[in-house]
């Protein structure tokens, strides 16, 4: 990894703060009758967080989170001309977010993008807000994201204690840098352990949930054609709960909101039915000076730099399958 | 199967309309603010369609799905005093469905519960609606749900052709009888060739998105303790299309609305990429004297005909794994 881009795009992403929050401030002041957060496969986890933000801090504000794919055929009845759309996408060309978007934008709707100006997207979107980073990362995204969302809602008056979350977070990226290199020797283990096993089943809930997903089905799916089962802590009882046996790996991510109870429910049932359960568990990680009250808001930042960013490294050392190699994806029209 | 007994439970279960509606109608002049549809597990997925049916027909009445797992930690912000929330359990004694209900019930909540009287969720619920069925199916549930949620769309003039869908739907448990029939070759065909197999994938989208994850989860990995990745048909397109090659097993459910394109699409890459696609298209069923626009009505119910019914049986027999066994699941406490 390359230390000093890293925390040099860091240093970028958190100086493009006060754009984000002008953005924020305009939409803010021409008003809004509802948040729609557009994704798909990857920005569609990504964004998922943000609704459990919204639904969290702000009762009286509707958010909701839509599958652009489904946008595209079935339309979605929570869209109206005073909605704020909010999406992402870091090649600005993903299909079904750019038929989703022309539709949108065609209608009259704001559509706030994260991605590149010049490309497909960010000619659409009639609000765009490229990354400053040089190198796309999920925890960037993720820090954005926030920024937007609660600001946001700190306008409204649902998240008063938005100036001492940015300050909180302005060294964010240091504490992620050392997060990594004290998770990396485990991510060595365990990816020795598990990265060539048939079948993996992993598990998250709250504001983890999308994270999970995006892990197993973007990065172990997509990029290291590994067999996985994503399923939700509650949903884990209700099925999946069978197949857990001595020689079954269960991946659990333990978060840092109300679904912990969850996550608990599932770690007692596991450490007495596999020999193979890995626990990953955000609150195991410091984030200097952060008030515990604001763990929930970077828990999925801390989670994708334990998982997608390191275990995904080890993984494609034992798999020896590269990161970058699709057999399918994006390689042709389907 | 119990012919006799099957199409006797479903004349009772098409018997008990009236009842039902004259529970929507006394809700409906009651007056409510939306609908809640609380579920977990397999009545989760079953309460699924309902919501898409809501959105479908009703553009201004706000329907959401709730697990009531996650209610209980998290509550849910679209709940209040004028909700009418419908939730359903066939044992009546599902823990995070009852642990949500009485939090609703003591606050003066209208609940109305598809399950026995004299349970603990019978008692609980403001309004129960017992099945009459010796049996429980899910094409049972599927048919009196449809009956509560489009009477309530029609009173509000949301669904005008209400009374032509029943009379259409009058005699659908003999159409699904007859359509077990005609699938049970290929059922016992299909679990010949995959019940063995290490790994499946279960793909579906829109109004049998609830039921492809009902079959697989709940009756797949539940009851058989079968390996498998449910992934919806847009999704399938952002990590799992990368697990696909021949020997791959993977299963298509094709339903009747807006996302069959989507479900094309996989179909299409699918036939190209292995030699173990199972495509099971609720088209391909006739219901008897149905107009076509009612045919997503139903398509949940041919689906789970087909599948959670007779597909299951056959699995059970190459799997010798008796459909009733649990090793876990309410076995204990956990």
């Amino acid at each position: 990894m390359d230390i000093e881009g890293y925390l040099a795009d860091g240093a970028a992403v958190v100086a493009k703060t006060p754009e984000i929050e002008a953005i924020a401030d305009k939409l803010h002041d021409r008003g809004y009758s509802n948040l729609i957060y557009l994704g798909m496969g990857g920005t569609y986890d990504e964004l998922g967080p943000q609704v459990y933000f919204v639904d969290k801090y702000a009762p009286e504000l509707d958010a909701f989170l839509v599958n652009a794919a489904e946008f595209d055929v079935l339309g979605n009845k929570h869209l109206n001309k005073d909605s704020i759309v909010i999406t992402a996408s870091a090649s600005g060309d993903t299909k079904e977010i750019v038929a989703a978007v022309k539709k949108m934008v065609d209608a009259g709707i704001e559509v706030v993008a994260f991605t590149k100006a010049d490309t497909t997207l960010g000619k659409l979107a009639t609000t765009v807000i490229p990354s400053p980073a040089i190198t796309g990362r999920c925890d960037f995204s993720y820090y954005m994201f926030n920024i937007l969302t609660l600001r946001l809602l700190n306008r409204r008056g649902d998240f008063p204690d938005y100036d001492a979350y940015v300050a909180q977070t302005k060294n964010i990226f240091n504490d992620l840098l050392e997060i990594r290199k004290s998770f990396d020797p485990r991510a060595e283990e365990i990816a020795r352990a598990y990265a060539h096993e048939p079948y993996s089943i992993f598990v998250g809930s709250g504001a983890l949930w999308g994270e999970t997903v995006l892990f197993s089905m973007c990065i172990l799916e997509e990029m290291q054609w590994v067999r996985t089962r994503a399923v939700s802590s509650p949903d884990f009882f209700h099925g999946t709960l069978e197949l857990v046996e001595p020689g079954v790996p269960v991946f659990l991510f333990k978060g840092e909101d109300e679904c912990r109870a969850l996550d608990n429910r599932v770690e007692k049932f596991c450490r007495e039915h596999t020999d193979k359960l890995v626990v990953i568990d955000t609150a195991e990680y410091a984030i200097d000076g952060l008030d515990p009250k604001f763990r929930v808001l970077v828990s999925p930042m801390i989670l994708t730099a334990l998982t997608t960013e390191r275990l995904s490294r080890h993984y494609e050392t034992y798999t020896r399958h590269n990161l970058q190699y699709r057999r399918y994806y994006r390689q042709f029209d389907y």
